[in-house]
């Protein structure tokens, strides 16, 4: 089940919700960030909240319990890790479906959520149990600023900027998309099931002047138009640059015709990568390649920010709402010497 | 729809939970307290959550959307006033039924959430909305805990202290046993939609020395085992003496004639007060009197904080999990000289 709305226009729905409240004051903090930065007690720090209900953010045929509350707290931290923060602590709000079934689901959430958070190093300070039709955990996170470096926000790219991003993208979407199970134990299963936020990586391009940053949870092209969007910027990109899931994983002996356009795909609309998508002056590449820390993969350039707006491949314009609608790819493979 | 467990059983199933996830260190945090004490970037500040959802917190046939938006945020804030905090900042995440009916919902749920939000002056600093069966608010709140004033705990609580809890119990609960519809516009019906969080009164516990204290939201007795359980401790209390509704307050004309029981049974039992359950050392009574917030309602003593263990009335135990069941109330009123 979704909302009868568009992701595009769901940002322009959490705007209207987000009129009807009073909210704060502190500086950088937009609605649109992937945490808020908040002041309390004379001191700054991050928070941000997001939930994964049963059939909407993971299905148990795909995923087990476990893996829907290790996915619970790791899409938080990759919030968190967008901004160049360190998370510390988590409140967790579990929805429990009715009947003894539901109990064991409970426990075995908890299970795989313990786990994201010993591999993190986040306590789980508090939260609340809650009868629900379906699994759900409501996940706030809270995390520290590192002294001296200015949180990444989605809107400090400029004109010019090197377009990054962090390791492959694509795998968790074909996961999802050819369902694969649970126990196949396919590595693109293991990216959708159990999502590795990139934290370390996010405090390296923090460290290193990055300009600006966004977590790809709802694809790169949505996400990285969220980035421009904010920061009053367009991109140019090189699809081909994208590093994308190898065809040659391909979960089945007989690999089909199309495998490679939707890989591709995947790797461009597809979501839950939970890699960073991030802004970066050029002269900036290669201290942060010296920084960049031996537990994150690799960081590709993808494109550049420009002065326009949207984001415009090899063959035009790149809607992220119906990107493949304008054949990108096709073009995009017919025209290799466009490609910087 | 609830969870298959009783509200003791949920009492030691979230301790289950909680031994399978890392938890926090800091001093004075326990699982079971009203909202948890947070360490981050060298401050100290007050964090809790909690969900409210359709059919099981609210019925959107006796409140409106708007109504579970404010209690959504209100039942967060009565656990920060349980602390002695002071309210600050709101991470909601909503889920959205489908349809254009569900994006209404969740319109006026923000719309109610806002008023609660600008009555108690906290701002929303983030949060995600997804989509669901049925709305839900899942929020959590930061606050301040004033300084050189420590939070109120549930575990402090001494043989000798009195017992005293605020305003009047039972109200919500009648009205939720009576189905008022929110267009009746009945004072209970009001408790039961809008509850008020006891912020101020919060605040001038901690101020006064209060030992412990928690809040009113899943009866009286149950809430009072939870404290005096944290506490160690036991309490003695004289039903007569917790303020209930009134029977001229009954909704309709025609008053059935157990009308009192049933009043005197939701205030012990029903829960959904928001009121605060606190233990005050007896020298201290008068100094709290003349603290007191205007804008609160007048706190009773109700009875006091023994050596022994769980809670008795004039005539003898009353179990929190089914205190109906050994008839208390009879026998309270048949015995009125062994009120205190």
């Amino acid at each position: 089940m979704s909302i009868n709305i568009s992701e595009y226009t769901e940002d322009s729905f959490i705007s209207r919700l987000l009129a009807k409240v009073p909210t704060g004051p502190g500086d950088g903090f937009a609605p649109g960030d992937d945490a808020a930065i908040i002041e309390l007690a004379g001191a700054r720090f991050l928070a941000c909240a997001d939930g994964v209900e049963e059939d909407v953010h993971f299905d148990l045929e795909l995923s087990s319990a476990a893996d829907a509350g290790w996915k619970a707290l790791a899409v938080n931290l990759s919030d968190i890790a967008a901004m160049g923060g360190t998370p510390a602590a988590a409140l967790v709000i579990l929805g429990i479906p009715p009947g003894s079934g539901g109990l064991e689901l409970a426990e075995d959430a908890y299970e795989g959520l313990g786990q994201c958070a010993d591999r993190f190093k986040v306590v789980v300070a508090g939260g609340d149990v809650v009868g629900g039709p379906r699994l759900s955990l409501a996940v706030t996170v809270l995390g520290s600023i590192t002294e001296g470096t200015p949180p990444l926000l989605r809107s400090g790219a400029h004109p010019g900027d090197l377009v990054c991003v962090t390791g492959c993208l694509g795998e968790a979407a074909m996961a999802l998309e050819l369902r694969l199970p649970a126990q196949a134990a396919h590595s693109w299963s293991g990216r959708l099931r159990r999502p590795v936020p990139r934290i370390t990586a996010g405090k390296a391009i923090a460290a290193a002047g990055g300009t600006a940053a966004i977590d790809v949870s709802d694809g790169l092209l949505l996400d990285l138009s969220r980035l421009c969007s904010a920061s009053g910027v367009g991109a140019r990109i090189d699809p081909a640059q994208v590093p994308c899931a190898s065809v040659d994983d391909w979960p089945s002996v007989e690999i089909p015709p199309d495998a490679e356009d939707r890989i591709k795909r995947a790797a461009l609309g597809g979501g839950d990568d939970y890699e960073l998508c991030f802004a970066l002056p050029r002269r900036l590449h290669d201290r942060l390649n010296a920084m960049w820390p031996e537990d994150a993969p690799d960081f590709s350039v993808i494109g550049e920010v420009t002065d326009g707006r949207g984001i415009s491949g090899p063959s035009g314009v790149m809607d992220p709402a119906g990107w493949d609608h304008v054949a990108a790819i096709g073009d995009e493979r017919s025209m290799p010497d466009s490609q910087e």
